[in-house]
């Protein structure tokens, strides 16, 4: 279960209040790169886990609570860039560049679904959706979606650092910043624990490679760790390239390139749809019932 | 640009029709972990690459191409596992329980609205959506989410294989898994082209640690590298673990722990909203307009 | 900021794991009747309150504490239910119609996204949308709003108790009912303390009758306090309805009804499109450019 | 069934056209306060309840009805506030600064979709969705949801009302918040006719208290009617609230105080998971396969 | 503006509710091919309409209103199915493949979120999305949207009607089968009316022909009317079609085959990302910073 | 299977980069008129077609690898224009109406989550959902669907056309309306072949006209080519229109006109919930348990 305390994980001040920033900010709360995003994606990856790997649940868990904080200082933010925010759009004012200007930049549902609040929207106002959350119940494959979120997010936050200079803004980012360096090392320092690339890799683990081997063209043609070239130009570029040549990353095969890759397969042969679906007209129903007649018919009338 | 071929990449066969492996199997072409999502992803990501980095461009899209024939591969073995899908609900059937499960088993649409095809959807039957692509502009973060797609992408090929026992789609599925196997280590192959974990962490690497250790908590407290503790129980399994102790996985810092984070900040002062958001009822307000009475008054009745 | 404590805020047990619930459990996670919601409405809805309003962000706060442990008590009821669900789609299992049957109750990701664990997801499967998410800025409204999602919440709760006679599922269902017992009437007495239906009615009632009164039809036809009868038969029934006649709930008017509204506007005018737009065909078009001669042609060979 | 009539049911009249208006107007339409929601959500409570319920079917169904015409009149406000919508980005153009304003607070669909026509989206440019219609079957539950509808579709009229001083606008907005003042009232009638909030909470009445007190906790503990405090720090200011003491509003209980929540369950237990998710690694996985060997060779090559 | 009569359009009757039909259904009420897309977009089409069009507005507009109609009936023939449907997962029943089969074809929130009433969903629970609303400005091109829009819609209710032997359930499906064949003719005479394929295509008529033709490469290889060979393989089968040879259906030109095509175009050059994008890594950063080092000893490291 | 050649199908440049434009051309990339759209709908309908249809499967496949080409087009057209973005929210620079009205005219995520290029999204940043793509296993139902895209398509493609007079945006638009006029009457082509309108219609022909006369209004009221007006007022404007009077379009009928319909079927009667569903309060439940007592006390009390 969970408790709060109403004062702030880290201060948010804002010097010089600007709406369009509080709509950039938007997006480090709903966004796919933001707060909401990895405070349920670590919920669920913890909720999930079993006794065996309490270690990691109670991990997740906490860090999950951490970034909750981290959705309440950027509501904060927004809140506090919203002050003054233009809502006119009365005839002076609607021919006032300034002024029209001011509101292009703003979200308009800052204003009129939230009356200058923060929302849990990305940056183009669409709502937060969990269908970015990833709690796959692998737990490498779920790190490999944390590090990828921190590395977005932290991205993200090196951008909109570049933006203002309002010195409570940089403040609050460069914790923000600073937090994201941590929590990418955190879930490399799972992938590690967890016995590192080597160990990992092909994720999942668990199911052997001599299954896929069993399939009569992949162990003929080391579909396993080779580059599959479908470009139709020469390719010396590749020559050498780690992905290439050498061993695979994972340290269980010898990568190499197939330079012009061929079908396998044939062209498919589906059945004919069942009447019931209606799926009809085919050539034959044509045929059958002298369509082809009126066919030529209408095509005459048109020539 | 871009040619096909009418052959696919690899055979797919369907020994024994069934129309709920059929459900199963869109997870593969429109889900969060699928075909679809990789192919787009891919191509993005080069198409917004500049010169310098054309090597990425060609490989990239050489291997978005490659997945496109994948989902090429996947609608047609969703087809032909939906033939013989039953369609009757009439009364007889109704009663049948065999015929009923074997409804709830499929997905409506397959029938409704595609004639018992393939359709661009998830196992639940909602549709794809490129919310999921990601093309970040910063290649070591792309890398990081493709090796995270094709993690998940191969956690479910694992998944689907295990369900069934058909020879014909046994083989395909341990064909994409030998693919994913290799994009696994494709995209690893580049996080070590560009330099490693050490020389690209913090993402992005261009935004040097200095600028975060100008927050003034920042620095005091290793806020870059140390574990935040939030629970409230003693956490004594964290000692020792890779990421409270130890040097960082980045190679530029410590890890430490922060047993029991409180709060840098204090309680948040928002500005008082202006009237034009129609905000109140505030206690003022109520204050005001004499509004206290009236509540007063309405508490009483209700008591 | 926020804690947490591993363990929960109510026991969570499963006697007999039916991955069945487990997917109705789900509209409790993430529909929009679910905790997640009201976790989010209830932060935010704080997150935006001013000075002022402190006691009210505390409390807000402090439920949205309380709720989101019960997202963490459902996600782990649908684990514990997800115990021992069938993935077997194999030939001998997907001949028999309990295995069939078990496979169509159950949410297909559960196995293919989360190996057998929770998501943030409705009972469709559809991802969490913070779409629902209601913090107005307006506190009255959003109290209707709070007091809306615990009724719908309650209902749901009702619902799934009485699907099930499984000891623990009851028990925890139990608990919920309770809390949403306890939080309609927490926010009916928010809506006592802001001074009651007289006193807050017409929301927002910061914005004056009289502005309404200004449009010129308003006051003639007391468009503020009338039904307006829409349908084409006779209504005796609402003669005598507590909406047709009496004081408005408000106190501030009385109730009337128009029994047969008319038009008060005309059929609207709006402007050509300009040429930019490419709206073109309009008739005028047909004529200047002959359209008609061709129409008349393909007509006749048409016929 | 339906019929319509071409003339509005209000007149609409724009003086000055505005497009930036155009777009805020799109919340009234297509936003979660909008008119597309109400008459969709009184359709469809109307259209599920039984004969016993057929006055409020009657009812409910002529206002949908009124608020498709309110649909109607907001289109048509859109289309006249777009005469003389800017589409030019031309050289010149684009370096003006009142154009490029005018253009940024414009819906770029409203030109490129609709050719300068109003859209069933909100003023984000957000499709319609039907996710946010509430139609519980349970009528109380659904007055709730009207009442909170009408509430906040009443704050963002009152909030479009202050953005504009065109008269025609403004007309048109008084008559629109003048039926909003109605409609709120309405539904707060029919929740006093069907017994008002002691006859109807906790809703649903139909599931006795009783019920939730054979848990364990709930009676011993008032878990019905106690606020659960889980702020860190002491909250005096909640001593006296309505919601701490005193008779429950729904005169079924009495409002308590918990103080300090504690979790009254246990550190979840969830079942290993079968090998069939492929949910490893675990660490009993990397102790059986002798992956901790390898995760300590590639920690000492990595240092 | 609307009126409503309590009647329906068109008797429903449902002999033996099927709760699995009933999901089935809402196919035709919420989905894509269903009848509120194709209210709402008769809707929009005919409120951006102006006076020159009031023909086509008042049309439109009353065969919108029919539809809203068939939305209506259609909900009711969902409430008809869903009488009997099973809620429960009792024990007992939970081991009964019957009522196990009957759940897995139900749509869980008819009960749950619905108390067995309709939705605006389609028959995956997927809430309607104005998304498909096509209102283009355009007439002919909203014409062609409407005859897909009739003709998608009367193959899903031939499906359904294939799919059931409830006298009342076919005789409402022939309604409404009748009602889409008139109306693919009513928008096809509307196509007729404004001149026919000749006259309207390609749409927009009011864009010259000739403005394409500025173009370097279209005129001097017919790129308007030549079918583009993208296929590896020979594509003989495409001799003789009514798409490479013979004069172009809109009588404008005359249809050739590119039997091969080739890039027009080069590689792109896009420009180096500037550093505030923080889109480094760069080979060339990689070099600048010593990374190449860096990465070489990873490299060896991990070898 | 596919290939890909990095060079373009036909050349991309940009005199002088525009952001607002850049944002503006997103609609044509993952707009609902757009070519990711029109690409996967091409693919889907290919991929579902049996081998009697093998000439319209190859055909649609490669015309679905060309629209691809035209995404990679539209994404470079992107990436080119956002060249010099403004991203700057300095002081300074928030006070420069010319800066600020170039912030709101960009996506703010072409810079947050993209680092300056294109994504899979609409002009109002919305991603792509596939909801859109139509793949009926119709034939002639899908031919239309195609029409109409590419008829929105082009109607798109030409309103950007007059937005911008940068010659190489020009050449690449002049480009892509010559190919949607190729591809209207390609899929044109292909009704005629299939037999034309009077072979097609009603689609789908393949359910005889006579299963919609077995129900017993359809035939005595002519309802398969009557026009039924629902408007209140007299609509003499649609004597003799094309869809009144004379043959029907697909020659088997005869137009007419219901001049004002009356409802045919009754009020619905839908059966009394189950208390499982706790829709309580009907009146009947009011009167049972004493409530009605208790609403007349709360009306007194309130009164």
């Amino acid at each position: 279960m969970f408790y709060n305390d109403l004062r702030l994980q880290y201060p948010v001040k804002v010097d010089t209040p600007n709406p369009t920033f509080a709509r950039y900010l938007q997006q480090a709360i709903g966004g796919i790169e933001g707060e909401i995003r990895v405070m349920m994606q670590y919920f669920f990856q913890a909720w999930n886990l079993p006794p065996s790997m309490h270690k990691y649940r109670d991990m997740l868990q906490q860090t999950g609570a951490e970034e909750l904080g981290h959705v309440e200082m950027l509501a904060t933010a927004v809140a506090l860039n919203l002050e003054g925010a233009s809502t006119d759009l009365k005839d002076e004012a609607a021919q006032d560049p300034a002024v029209a200007a001011a509101l292009g930049g703003q979200l308009p549902r800052h204003f009129l679904s939230a009356g200058l609040g923060a929302m849990p929207v990305n940056s183009h106002g669409e709502p937060f959706t969990a269908a970015h959350v990833v709690a796959s119940g692998n737990l490498a494959a779920d790190m490999y979606a944390n590090v990828m979120a921190e590395s977005t997010g932290r991205t993200l936050a090196a951008r909109l650092y570049q933006m203002t200079d309002d010195p409570g803004m940089q403040d609050m980012l460069r914790y923000l910043l600073a937090r994201d360096t941590m929590h990418q090392n955190q879930w490399l320092a799972v992938i590690e624990e967890l016995g590192g690339v080597e160990a990992l890799h092909p994720i999942p683990a668990s199911i052997p490679l001599q299954e896929e081997r069993k399939a009569p063209h992949v162990d003929e043609m080391n579909l396993q760790y080779a580059f599959m070239a479908t470009g139709t130009e020469p390719h010396d570029g590749f020559d050498g390239a780690r992905f290439t040549s050498g061993p695979s990353v994972d340290g269980k095969g010898e990568f190499s390139m197939i330079d012009k890759m061929e079908p396998l397969g044939d062209v498919p042969e589906l059945p004919e749809p069942p009447p019931s679906t209606f799926d009809a007209p085919r050539p034959q129903d044509v045929a059958k019932s002298g369509l082809a007649k009126v066919a030529q018919k209408a095509k005459d009338a048109l020539s």
